[in-house]
């Protein structure tokens, strides 16, 4: 197979490279993965209107995002055991993302210490922002200290996941009969009190009568708000009144996402309903994306749409299969120097302030 | 091939199970089977807009169904002729389904006694509805009788097939050269008497001019409502004059079905009809649907568009072919698992009053 | 190969017993044959929304047109050189066409006399319509023979094709080198005196310069019906101002057609001007169609926009491959009992004043 | 393979004579090839609504452009690097154009020196436009030279390419490790001055603060015109606005184009932006268009939209591979025939004021 020159290519290599169990995990999506497919057919439906002959030198990518300017707006979504994908895991991508500029979210469930992913990076004078994923567990003190873990680690901001009270119809991971390999582990978790499952009676669901208990709400929104001194990024919105609700308590940020189509398989695709978050928003908050993006030219549109920066998921973790931190790097390299190329050949300086007849 | 953990998967496993033959009887539709396809594709095309951070702790999927509490809203469809699929035939199947809590319509064409079935789970507490078919026939006596014995037998409705006059362009079946294997038939027509054909002259019609004059219309929706002291409930409307008019008659309900594509190629999806038809209805009657459906975010679909229940045929049959009872509660549960954590997903308690915008 | 149980059956048979060269005639269309699938595709797209539980005993097929009851609305379009699909050609056409009550168009191009054709059906008593195709030749003498042999000979109608001035880009003809075989040849044209050509200075063309000025206009047309008693009938119009001048000259009819696709690519579909054409003619002039018809269900849906009568070219053709009068009687026959078939399970008994809702 | 007889055959055909190498350069597209599918999808999904009877004798394929009459509309696009294709390179090209009537656009990028080319060709007195086009260089000197050399050479116009400030997402060619064979070279460059590339600090991106500071904008257009009496057309034009601004400035024309998607990938297709365009022009400026073009019902679909001309781009260097001049010659040949063959089964005589409802 020649050398990756897309991400897309780096996806064909990854499957020669992952074994059957990885790939399930990481490729799959839910059910009959219409709304993985859908993602990026929205993005390729979408039309950039280029302008010519316009003043481009001295254009750039630069945008704000939560009081600090990012080199481009591109940052790694969080993704559980990495180490499945290469033995350096979530080392490797922060190392990389920290290279290139870029922005990463550290998994919950990530295979290495988040202290230690922390310790390699913090430190970079040129790295982009560096967040920590939450799923909030049974466990009230647990969840307060892993917050300050992560605060203490130089995380600068907590992601929380709100799109999975429980797992989706996963049939990839189902049909490969997923396991995670000896010596992988959700490493953050490791300390998390068993918790004991209440005594189900028939006709009780273990979904509606167990599990949901410990779902997060709203108010635990509020609460989590109140224990840390760090923004709360919500990441999974889809329905506007659900980001009216996320302005409402001036959480730090939301990430416009159906969780890669991993979760509610029939969820339309994150660009659709960009739009529509953007006009309730009004700019109050900052608005991110993922689901889909593969080309610089969809970053451009997610940018045009109104997003404050994007994250990609799966393609890193390809990258990061093909060749550890230096095939996460490369990802991130494709993606800018795509982005750069679509500004320039749109006539566009800077990624603020887009015009409205950018996309047709 | 691995172990089925979706209804398609039912489906790929029964192709090798069943024999050409059966497989052409079961799975075939009509002509270019452009119905049965559009089916499906019309559920993939409704998208849910799923809330987060909402209380789902507690919630539920029963329904009420003609004075019923169900555990869950899915029916399994009526199919004649089940011992082709497995050697229990519909025992199988009406064990399964009560195991599963799920209601069952037996079809006239059984090839099995409907008392048969009906005492093997008639007794059993949590079992959903116990439903009979009925193809109207020549004979009005047999008819009668036919009717005292699903009365007899513990049938809760009628469900009286409208949508089949003549037996649709079946092209799987004739290029199959489709017959029942020996020692399976319709057990319970065994004594309905042969019927004296008419003499047709030169350009008669074999349809028009003999098999439609005994066809059902509405006086024998009428006259079979006076002859029952069950409900009667009408499968296979698609106009929503059609379901004006059994409102009219107040029938027990009415199923929206284009037969799953058997019957009259070029017949729209049911997933189009079901909004104007819930409009007509207006909630007077009970308004199930079936066709298509093969995920648990078909049937959370279904219910938001007004319907009552849903319900399924083809796949329990795979699951029969392939299992037994056991395949068939295995599908069963499937799609009420797939049902709950779709609902979970939504941010949904229950089926009652969907909220509007739970579709886009 | 099985038996052929619907249209297409017959023409992947007939794949397999036509030669190369007769196939790429047969068979294929113009250019990148997008309108020859345009013309099937718009008949599928077109749903057929069933009515249940109407009285329809007594239903029937016929039609009124041109002061005959035809048993049924199907014809056979003129197709040339038939004998290259079967011995028996035209004979064996007209023939299974008379057999099935069937009108049957001989073509001008026909590969046996005309007289020969006339002769072995004209005295059928339930035959249908006979009509004669024909193209207006550069010699007035021989067209005005042309047309007193069709009237001898007992032809009820003229159907002059007026969308095809020149050949179309023919491409599969041309990719098979396509040739007559030896002994075929278009017998009625054996006595048309050869066309002295022009002399094309340079930068003429040999369209515009020659070809054309040969080609029939609205001139014609006047003067066609003054030399004839019977009824002109004008095949090949999609716009419906060229359909009103149609109405305006009073001719005997016309047939909606793009040619079967075989002559402008990029032509529309027939079944979409259809309802356009029928708004223009308002009943006053008999309006036929062609063009992708392959389901009793497609003929519904061209009577319920208005159709008097249809129009199948290739089906026939490949019957006749098949098994010669034969197989041409088993088309005709399957289209009829579909359509008999479609019109019971949407609860119509009669073609004329088809309900505006019959199609959604 | 059988000898070509569309466009499509002569690239099947190409391909079976070109290395990969010179393949993924002139076939290829950008990034996904979204845009280069879409050109032809766009043009295959605008139909023709035919005219029938009407006297097209004397009708011809005869356009004015810029003074000039042509003897069709077809003209051939600027193509780098020829003799990849074959070894008579633009040579063979010119004469071909030449032999066929058509216009053609020598790229700056051409493999022999353009005077060798215009004196090929300039004194034939049948041929076509003979224009030269520029890709504007970081030496002033240079470029002013080279138009002088154009204007000196005989040159009628000055083709200014203005979506391509910087090359595209080009996968194909990177995926091939594409590269110039030894002694192919863009020979009309040889004597440009070496560009002294700035020292780029950390930080600063290879595009926007180096290459694009050499990118042409408006105010260039305005200078080069003052330097030349030929005029000047503006090739990649999208964006209405940027049409307008080209007519603001006087320029000798556009041509709506997205380079073949070659640059942009996900950029609308030219055929639906050209009527749009052709509002903001209302006829004040020659519009040009490509992209796409195989079909001589594409021309007509192009000129019905308002179209001037077209250009043809890959299908003429495939028929310079398969067979040279006389290979262009045939690709030129087969789009004037369909053309005339389009306007025929049309029922128009000429491109100017085509009918408004010739497209549906």
């Amino acid at each position: 197979m020649p050398a990756p020159i897309s991400l897309d290519d780096h996806e064909a290599l990854a499957r020669t490279v992952l074994d059957d169990n990885a790939w399930a995990y990481f490729a799959g999506g839910a059910a009959d993965e219409i709304c993985m497919a859908a993602n990026r057919q929205a993005w390729n439906a979408l039309r950039l209107l280029p302008r010519v002959l316009r003043p481009t030198a001295g254009g750039h990518t630069r945008v704000e995002l939560l009081g600090r300017t990012l080199a481009h707006p591109i940052l790694l979504a969080p993704v559980a055991y990495q180490r499945m994908a290469h033995p350096d895991g979530e080392l490797a991508t922060a190392v990389a993302a920290s290279a290139q500029e870029a922005g990463f979210v550290l998994s919950t469930q990530s295979s290495l210490l988040l202290e230690t992913v922390a310790r390699a990076v913090r430190d970079d004078a040129d790295r982009g922002p560096m967040w920590m994923q939450l799923y909030l567990q049974h466990d009230a003190g647990f969840n307060r200290e892993l917050v300050q873990r992560a605060e203490a680690a130089g995380y600068e901001a907590l992601v929380l996941t709100v799109d999975a009270p429980c797992h989706g119809a996963r049939d990839r991971e189902r049909r490969a009969d997923f396991h995670l390999p000896p010596g992988i582990s959700a490493v953050n978790l490791a300390t998390l009190p068993p918790r004991t499952a209440p005594v189900l009676r028939p006709g009780n669901s273990a979904l509606f009568d167990d599990l949901l208990h410990i779902a997060p709400t709203w108010d635990d929104i509020a609460r989590l708000q109140a224990q840390t001194r760090l923004p709360v990024i919500l990441k999974g919105i889809l329905h506007p009144d659900d980001a009216r609700q996320a302005a409402h308590l001036q959480v730090g940020g939301i990430i416009v996402s159906n969780h890669g189509g991993r979760t509610l398989d029939s969820a339309p695709p994150t660009a659709e309903l960009l739009p529509r978050i953007a006009d309730v928003l009004a700019g109050h908050l900052p608005m991110l994306v993922d689901g889909g993006i593969r080309r610089g030219t969809d970053v451009l549109k997610a940018m045009a749409l109104g997003a404050s920066a994007v994250l990609v998921g799966r393609p890193y973790i390809f990258g990061l299969a093909n060749a550890g931190a230096q095939g996460v790097a490369h990802v991130i390299r494709l993606l800018r120097d795509e982005l750069e190329i679509a500004m320039a050949l749109c006539g566009v300086t800077t990624l603020d302030d887009l015009p409205d007849d950018l996309l047709i």
